[in-house]
């Protein structure tokens, strides 16, 4: 993917934290997924397509994901349920709306977010497809952002 | 999601599996997601967007996996390898892609496909969405399809 359309999504991510969740992130340095953190034990997941298509990964501890989901919803959560899972997703899907209205020319739509749990998973792009991995710090422990987009190919079976 | 929508994600996977594998599966009890297995270790997942948004999921086991990706791509495969995830990425996209073009009233477009590994993983819908859930035996093992649509909302930051 072309370097300049990570630019958005971390902009992006600045901005949800900052206003959402009054919680400002320390960038670190920006890497291809190769040399990047493993996946932490939650991520948010959500689809783009448009003139390109792709997955915006949003990877989180659960002390993140329980500090974001608390503030957000107003509500104190000590452990990981349903709603912090959900805000999860939430905080993914508006990562990923905000970034792609700062995108027009590649007119991109998002999908539904979807949420994995799992000490050990990895959420892995086409091999075709390096995604871009961005480390962050919160006060609340580390996360990582990761944007892959690829060129619209020829859709399956057409 | 509305329940007829369910039949060409259904159709499209035996489709896809009689015609690329030359492998026939045998449907089982259609279920919502509560209902049904817990995912298999690897997950192919890809996001749909147009007039509803929404995911596909479809997993499987390792065994699974290789012998689809030794068929889809004519090469033995008796451990987990970077080409096998990408098989199992491309079948996903394939069922999609076929869906999708029998349900021309939603104008769905597909995101790239990603695979999740990880023994104890599981892909989650946000609360409001209910996937609906299908397990298949295939000569190889089992595996499942599960699939989420919701209502397209208001962007987020809109």
């Amino acid at each position: 993917m072309k370097a300049e359309y990570i630019n958005p999504f971390i902009t992006s991510l600045g901005t949800v934290f900052r206003t959402m969740l009054h919680c400002e992130v320390k960038r670190g340095q920006i890497g291809l997924k190769a040399n990047c953190q493993p996946n932490y034990p939650i991520s948010g997941v959500i689809g783009l397509s448009g003139n390109a298509v792709g997955t915006v990964v949003l990877s989180m501890s659960e002390q993140v994901a329980m500090k974001a989901a608390s503030t957000l919803l107003l509500t104190e959560y000590a452990e990981i349920t349903a709603d912090v899972l959900d805000a999860v997703g939430e905080l993914t899907n508006m990562v990923a709306g905000r970034a792609k209205s700062q995108l027009e020319e590649l007119q991109l739509s998002v999908s539904l977010p979807n949420i994995i749990t799992g000490q050990d998973h990895d959420v892995r792009f086409p091999s075709n497809v390096t995604p871009i991995c961005v480390p962050f710090e919160t006060p609340w422990g580390p996360l990582t952002l990761e944007v892959g987009l690829a060129p619209v190919a020829v859709p399956a079976g057409a």
